[in-house]
């Protein structure tokens, strides 16, 4: 039987996972796993349940948007076969890259990866397979960034992605430019944010002498390093860490990170709430 | 409005959580959270639910009883303002004994302690201040064990404590005692189980040069740590670390270890999935 | 055979570890734990020995003195049988101030604790046993701010206190004060710092929807939440956690890291290397 | 100026360090880093030294052998400039050995790798870029056994292997074979020792429904998972995760834990102390 996901959000009041489940079982849907939260400060209820059915197109869904009229839902119900269309952009560092890439091969992240597009050339990743995923140099310069966003623009279209990854992609988009992907961009910051917000992160933090270092996965807005926190983690470093042991020991941190925030998107378990993120993490 | 928390395990089948949830509708209840488990490999459905409603006895509680009698539910229904009934067992060790009274003190875990118990008086605890709470020295022997644990019992039965909590009492309950608190008491063990089992694990650890430490919290049955798990954890430790330092370490992993599971466990959070333990850890 | 702990911090160049060594040789010094540091970024030399001997007055203790000369060394020589002097300063919030009084208690830390002193009354901690330390309470109000600070610095020096711990104490003092205190006063503040300074730090935290919350220890300087950082440690937090249960999993964090450090400044295991440190943790 | 570094063990008495810093000192070596433990159960001692000097051949390096003679020491004095000789096996499952290329090839383990060994063929590891590195496809079967261990030995021979890294190889070797790589062979075993030795370790962890799992990367001894410890890690899983989630999280533990040892062993980090490691982690 194949699977579905759906998530929504609305405006709490009682009665709703009743509604849910109560079409679900009129179209003959079985629950497999499912999660909600009420934000109690917003009045806000969000829920992700998968389940089985014979369809979710036809009659079922059909249902679901009249329900989602009536409850004022923001709502996503996904064919969990159909492997979501993700856009890889790195620039010179590639442990981003690299790991995405050999998750994706042994079946760790099911998605459809549409391109992997760099301001660098292909010789960058020479030694990384790519697997007849198409690879597009789009290089920046100062004069050049409205022209080469635009050809990044026409690409994500083309290829009808729907989530693009910096994966230590180092250029800072346009206002513009990540207004347009909002909510569809998922960046990694090398740092435990707000902490060390701009350049040259670890350095920033060996300088304050911290005694743990970090790095954070997030939506990308307009708002630089402020976009809503989708997963983070920290690690150990101490006095006779350099920065550049900082940037080694970060590489580790990073790529499970910003693995991690990937894997829950595409498996539907996060939510916006506001400038918040609701991840249904488990 | 008082809140109520619902727990549930049954066989799957389709409907459960709309049978459930068209019944709080139906009363009047409203979900504040909620959680559900399938486990695939059993197939069987666990359900914790917190719910606001006007009263939870009378027809809510009828309807309930007559739910789970259809769906071969074990359900429990409890009044959250209805703090639960625990009692401390402690021997020579203090330090999760200390740490559960400070944290029952400043509102941390809601508990009704029926009663302080150790095989030691009451001048080794002489620093903890008990705020009238009844204290009861039970000493152990050899010869004296089954006299014991009768006197021991019937003090739980006295004083209707529904979980027994051994915070580092370092005596080993008899088959028979095990049989009759099981899934009412929760001990702390300290290694990480199931390694180093038995007596001394800090040794054990410590002559097997483990670079990782950790405690766990399990419910108590005769099979002597092999009980379900509730929680644990680890803390890394080194060449340079005795085992008297390994014994420091792990007082903290006990401590914490201990009173995650107890918090769980007044929450409502463990459902049992035969010999292992489903936690709504969120 | 007593333990002495020497600790000293020079400009690198070579003989350092040889000149050291060959004095403590010479009085019959034999070394149980040696680290050094070398920052390359500044050239600056770190050590700490412990070591037992006869005694470590008089020639050797002259011995050494000769030798800082020669190096330009700060150095320190400390008999490890004579616990130093700490005061713990707190104020409503109790868990921190409970936590060291315990460890303090079991003798987790070597300290001799030469008052608390608080702004609120001894009643606000009725239900912490002091085992006959002296209480003070030295009320603050806007007005007579300068002196309640001039009571606090008499205590200090009527006291002999080498170490002043703000054990969750609300207060900051003025400059002149924390300059004062430069290097002989550690606080707690609730957060990962750099980020979320300042006053209620869960609550910016819960705001900015972070998913690991934190805590650091670090000496106090006139520069708020700018002082040497000593230890930190992360717990991870989700959406679903308020800012009241932020505040509650940080009580756990908050402890266990200004023990932490306390413990180390007490073993005598951290030198200042500019405004960060240095901290021979293991 | 090259680097060198000097690793020795020894039984415990007054002036090693002295003498070991006046022989570098005699001949204009200079200290960069240097660690010691004294192991007092066995009044054992270790230390590591890094340092500068013009050469450590000719004079330098006989003083130390006459030096080694005098206490007794296990003494080894590498040139860093030298990068040590590694060979990898490795089975089906790449996440190791994909993990190790990828850290040697951004310089992030100084090493020559002399071979990658499977009991597969080439063709397995199809997705990996070897950059001109040997490969050898030594197949095993119940009959061939002693003849395949022969020939991967003829094989460490040839290329002056020092370090064999069981990257998930999943064939046990022969007591002979695990004596004859005594020392010089670390494995990475799926689960966080003592606990679930043997086959299929995920699978007993989630049978006996644990809270957390890790693996152990240690030395290789006849005796099957009881080699000397050298790095372990854990990670939590929760009652939704089944067996292959396990797999999946510990294939992450798995590669760090492995990496993270083989960079101590490169570094001269490690010394045996008994069955157990002193590792110099910092």
């Amino acid at each position: 039987m194949p699977q579905y996901v759906l998530t929504l959000s609305c405006p709490d009041r009682p009665g709703i996972v009743n509604a849910v489940t109560g079409r679900l079982l009129e179209h003959g849907g079985n629950i497999l796993d499912s999660q909600q939260y009420n934000d109690l400060a917003t009045d806000r209820f969000f829920l992700r349940t998968v389940f089985t059915a014979a369809s979710a197109t036809g009659p079922l869904q059909a249902s679901f948007r009249e329900l989602s009229r009536g409850f004022g839902m923001e709502l996503s119900l996904r064919d969990r076969s159909h492997p979501r269309r993700v856009m890889l952009l790195a620039s010179k560092f590639d442990h981003c890259l690299a790991d995405l890439l050999y998750r994706w091969r042994i079946g760790e992240l099911p998605m459809q990866i549409t391109a992997v597009v760099s301001n660098h050339p292909r010789e960058t990743f020479r030694h990384l397979a790519f697997d007849g995923i198409d690879f597009h140099h789009l290089p920046v310069t100062h004069e050049n960034k409205p022209a080469q966003e635009a050809a990044l623009w026409s690409l994500i279209e083309a290829t009808q992605t729907e989530m693009v990854v910096l994966a230590r992609y180092m250029q800072v988009l346009s206002d513009a430019m990540a207004a347009r992907l909002a909510g569809r961009c998922i960046n990694i910051h090398h740092s435990f944010l707000p902490g060390f917000k701009g350049a040259r992160p670890y350095h920033q933090a060996h300088e304050r002498g911290v005694k743990l270092i970090g790095a954070t996965a997030h939506f990308v807005t307009a708002d630089l390093d402020e976009g809503p926190i989708i997963e983070q983690d920290t690690q150990r470093v101490g006095h006779h860490d350099t920065p550049e042991d900082m940037i080694r020991i970060g590489r580790d941190i990073e790529r499970r990170v910003l693995a991690q925030a990937l894997r829950y998107w595409l498996d539907d378990r996060i939510l916006l709430n506001g400038h918040r993120t609701v991840v249904f993490a488990v």
